[in-house]
């Protein structure tokens, strides 16, 4: 499928206030890619996607995840997580998107895992990131994001645990790994 | 070895002010064991040799689990994490402590574990809060710890968690397991 036909498509699957934030997301998916050594194509075609199937019914996502062998443990944690598998899937089945990079960057946009790829920091950090995000520290993303994706994403992944913390909510496995790995690589 | 010839000798591996913080432990673990219906006499021994090689070279610590079959991943991680499997397999070979029970309860008392029993939690929190601690939300974990063992002891665990947020180390992924798994308790 064209570009131009996913666009089209993916922006019917939501509220146009949620179409916003995706064309943020890719947006600053490719100034982040260009910024950052990373192919701006690949990280606005998972951009495009990585919210496909948010404002689907949750029912119709956890089907997703269940009758496709997707990650079962999904299922007991925040449904928040559940639209980046299941839209990765959709990406591949409906959309045609092949490139394993591209899909496994809209699978991870939101927990993250213990090695990402560049294109995953991309997107998972143009998500935090974008124009249209507005959380109490956001700017220090922003800033971080000056000179490094990795310290601007960790600044991302700690606002969510401790927003977790907060709620007294449990805490995706992937996303401590993500967050576990990136200290590693900064302090290489 | 009879209960008398274990505290002599556990005292005689670390300086004065660290055997108070053991002593304390001990107390405080026969008092929550007593509160919430876990046996007293196991708790106290899980208590005496919790740190019986915390104050150990590292080096030592670290061939210990090393050279035993434990986890290796722990050499990963803070050296606070080693001394409790490490402990665990001294208590066992020198100390000829067989209930597994209580291994568990030496060997889990630092990190936790996703399903911890109610002696791990029992020693656990008992190391958060006995009477020598002092850490600014010690007093949130003791009001807990007045009716909810699992209550106290996410307090506990939400603050490590913190505290290893806000200097940027890693969090080990048990910790979280634990934390995750107090929390589907306390749901049910």
């Amino acid at each position: 499928m064209k570009r131009e036909e996913i666009v089209a498509s993916v922006k019917e699957q939501m509220p146009e206030r949620r179409w916003a934030h995706t064309l943020g997301v890719m947006e600053t998916s490719v100034l982040l890619a260009e910024r950052f050594g990373e192919d701006p194509v690949k990280a606005e075609l998972a951009a495009i996607l990585h919210d496909v199937c948010k404002y689907w019914r949750v029912d119709e996502q956890a089907a997703i995840i269940r009758d496709n062998g997707l990650p079962l443990d999904l299922l007991d944690y925040d449904k928040e997580l559940w639209h980046a598998h299941a839209g990765a899937w959709i990406a591949k089945t409906r959309y045609g998107v092949e490139d394993e990079e591209v899909l496994d960057a809209i699978r991870y946009h939101t927990s993250g895992r213990a090695q990402m790829t560049g294109l995953d920091k991309v997107v998972c950090l143009a998500d935090y990131m974008e124009p249209g995000r507005d959380f109490p520290h956001v700017h220090i993303i922003r800033q971080e994001a000056e000179h490094s994706l990795e310290k601007a994403l960790l600044a991302g992944f700690d606002g969510t645990i401790r927003f977790l913390l907060d709620k007294g909510k449990r805490i995706y496995p992937l996303t401590l790994e993500a967050r576990n790995g990136l200290i590693l690589e900064l302090d290489q």
